[in-house]
């Protein structure tokens, strides 16, 4: 089951090497899409030219979406624009839309070019949607019944759309203006009266998004409801797509790795790790990574700040690793907690005070507990004594109760500000940490230990 | 869209206050069961009661399904046990399998035995299946057809027996040993010649997944082949249930949700933050910072060996900070992406000597950049000299360089030995860094500045 493609690889290639073109058309019939997408991955391109000429138009179609943009820009190079025009006009609009936005403005004119004026003004309309839009996302392919239709009708004319629509699980009744006006699933049609208009029978609650929606909003929609599809209506609440499950699902995986980069300060982008051309990679890594030495500053001017206690009583900067990762730990945990419970809708912002009341008692029980812990770790240290063991104790009772309300607050003020909370995790968050650990260990080193700044 | 409960809930509660059951009652029916869910968390105890009481039986059973553990809990306190039996009796096997899965045990034995045999042997053997299992994740309400059956008698089958399944989109047909044999989906039955056997219509080749499958290799091969369900086999290949996308959404929700955390060194859980016990949490936390307060032990024991350097050229703690976040940055961004990369399975355990490549030269080329960078930060340190800067620099350079491989290459271990690549990032990977830049910096200082140790 995991590698399909492992069992088929060596019958493909021998299929080529044979010449045996008949043998090959028959086992690529077989084959689903992703599977061969996988296979393509592994034969020279004069190979995946030949292969892409023996499958059926609608699966070469098919194939092509499963493939990355840099393996779709290769073969574009290599085809005739006769396939070219073949493939782009039999994707489904929503690949398609995928498709164009990925590619460069050059390329896509041209490929604009190739294809039939209608095909093109649909092109056209969903590459004017916003970016993560639900318009950019949705496919026009749906089934759409008039609620005077009997259920006999509405089943006979998706026997015979059926063929072309992304899905026919889902049905929307539109009135004369196109204005969605219900719903009704294949499963209420199948088990209906065939005699029964489709009106008697709709749902007229139907859930629907807007066009302009954001992907995440359309995700969470379908997600929450258990959908197989939802419908996107234009600003007259005209009926003009569906986006359907299998797109969300793809939606909240790009949306969580978008977070776990940004929270891994890395400028985020939706393409996977060998997708990122090196140098684009490079630069969303680099501008974190300057950030962050640019704003370590403030810790090194307080520790210049310093410099005599330091100098004074060595063994202080003993602790410093241990007192900076631990701040920065406990603020890098609470604010992971709050960035991934707004993420999935679970922390809103009206929550904001039973947030502050729960992190406050649970930094209390962590700065203690750390704090006991350091305790002991100083007395191990030699060449100190009660009063310093004392000072790094307290010290991360205070920098872990601060630092796991701050690295909380932190991303639900990004959120009031219209911000992305993922963004606050890493170099902010750290710089805010360090500096705040430093300043509280020396203020309380200097007053414990009695030395003179 | 966004709300929906808040238009409701007003009206709700006037009608709960002026006891008019009857509009309740019609109301409550045309509200979907999330949205029902959401507004019992806003109402009296004593009023969900009364809530539940007017909902249908099934849509009761799926707004309690839609509830949160511990809010399933509260209510199982106030509800009689003939109130329980109604609503676990009715609610879907995998709905109830999950609820039972995260109930105490004591109580869970108390509701199966409210259960009526069928069902109750049902229950016992779903979860019989290991934790997070494709068995546990099923559920066995699906739609079996025999090869021999005409499309016409599976059309009416499907009419007769489809109101309980969990879809009918989807048909298995399995043989006299219920062993599986092929696939149809509605859409290819409501498309053929009613005449037509089903065993001439289904394909053969079905993408099955085994009942001892993890639930994340479940969720790929629904994402890789955009299905709505995928079928469950035991280990005779007979038919025993089907794993449903919208099951699978919350699954990858929770991957998502645990490989975060355990990235911002949490313990993973699957539960949401306000789901999370105070102590349970402030456990699953406490680890991984006492952990890191141990291994810090080690940056600590580096810097004591170091102490007559720090003492001789005091100037050099300040630069400290700046370093270690610089490493550590660095190390937690590469960890990322390979992290990241491995979880959407992107990145495979082959491809090691390409990330190799990639990496190294990545680091090189942020090493130089971030090593240019601090160099310049180096020169604006009151009493600082060339020879600093250029240790500094230096450092930076090799740091990075080494930060941003081995950074690459935890997770990659971690994989190769079975373990969580997630796990690697935090702490581990922070203590590693940290280790790493101290002794670089040292020991470059060393034989820069020529001081002894």
């Amino acid at each position: 089951m995991m590698e399909p493609t492992a069992v088929l690889l060596p019958a493909i290639r021998e299929a080529l090497a044979a010449k045996d073109f008949r043998t090959l058309k028959e086992s690529l019939e077989e084959i689903l899409p992703p599977d061969v997408a996988e296979i393509l991955r592994q034969i020279r391109t004069d190979e995946q030219v030949l292969l892409f000429r023996l499958l059926r138009k609608d699966q070469a179609a098919e194939v092509f979406a499963n493939l990355k943009v840099e393996e779709q820009k290769a073969l574009f190079e290599v085809f005739t624009d006769q396939g070219i025009k073949a493939i782009i006009e039999e994707m489904n609009p929503d690949d398609r839309t995928e498709l164009l936005d990925e590619l460069p403005a050059g390329l896509v004119r041209k490929l604009l070019q190739l294809l039939d004026p209608g095909e093109r003004a649909l092109a056209h309309r969903l590459l004017g949607y916003p970016e993560s839009s639900a318009g950019r996302l949705m496919t026009p392919e749906f089934v759409d019944l008039r609620p005077e239709m009997s259920v006999e009708a509405a089943l006979q004319q998706i026997r015979w759309t059926g063929p072309d629509k992304e899905t026919i699980y889902y049905a929307y009744v539109i009135d004369q203006g196109r204005k969605l006006i219900g719903f009704v699933s294949l499963k209420n049609l199948i088990l209906a009266d065939p005699d029964k208009p489709v009106g008697d029978l709709m749902k007229e609650e139907v859930i629907a998004v807007h066009t302009l929606d954001d992907q995440e909003a359309v995700a969470d929609v379908i997600k929450r409801y258990n959908l197989l599809a939802v419908p996107v209506v234009d600003s007259e609440e005209r009926l003009v797509g569906i986006v359907t499950v299998d797109d969300v699902v793809d939606v909240m995986e790009e949306e969580a790795t978008e977070d776990i980069q940004k929270m891994g300060a890395i400028a985020a982008a939706e393409e996977g790790y060998f997708q990122s051309g090196f140098f684009s990679l490079a630069r969303r890594r680099i501008f974190w990574l300057a950030a962050l030495l640019v704003t370590a500053t403030l810790s090194g001017s307080i520790m210049e700040h310093y410099a005599s206690a330091i100098q004074a009583v060595v063994i202080l900067a003993f602790f410093i690793p241990m007192l900076m990762n631990t701040g920065g730990c406990t603020g890098t945990q609470s604010a992971t907690l709050i960035i991934r419970g707004l993420a999935t809708g679970e922390i809103a912002l009206g929550q904001v005070a039973r947030i502050i009341l729960r992190e406050s008692a649970m930094g209390v029980l962590l700065g203690v507990a750390m704090g006991v812990l350091g305790f002991l770790r100083a007395v191990f240290v030699p060449g100190s004594d009660p009063t310093l063991w004392t000072t790094v104790g307290l010290t991360i009772i205070v920098t872990v109760t601060a630092a796991n309300l701050v690295g909380a607050l932190l991303p639900l003020c990004a959120k009031a500000f219209r911000m992305d909370p993922a963004l606050i995790s890493g170099p902010l968050l750290t710089t805010i940490m360090d500096a705040m650990t430093l300043v509280l260990y020396f203020e309380i080193a200097r007053r414990l230990l009695h030395i003179s700044t």
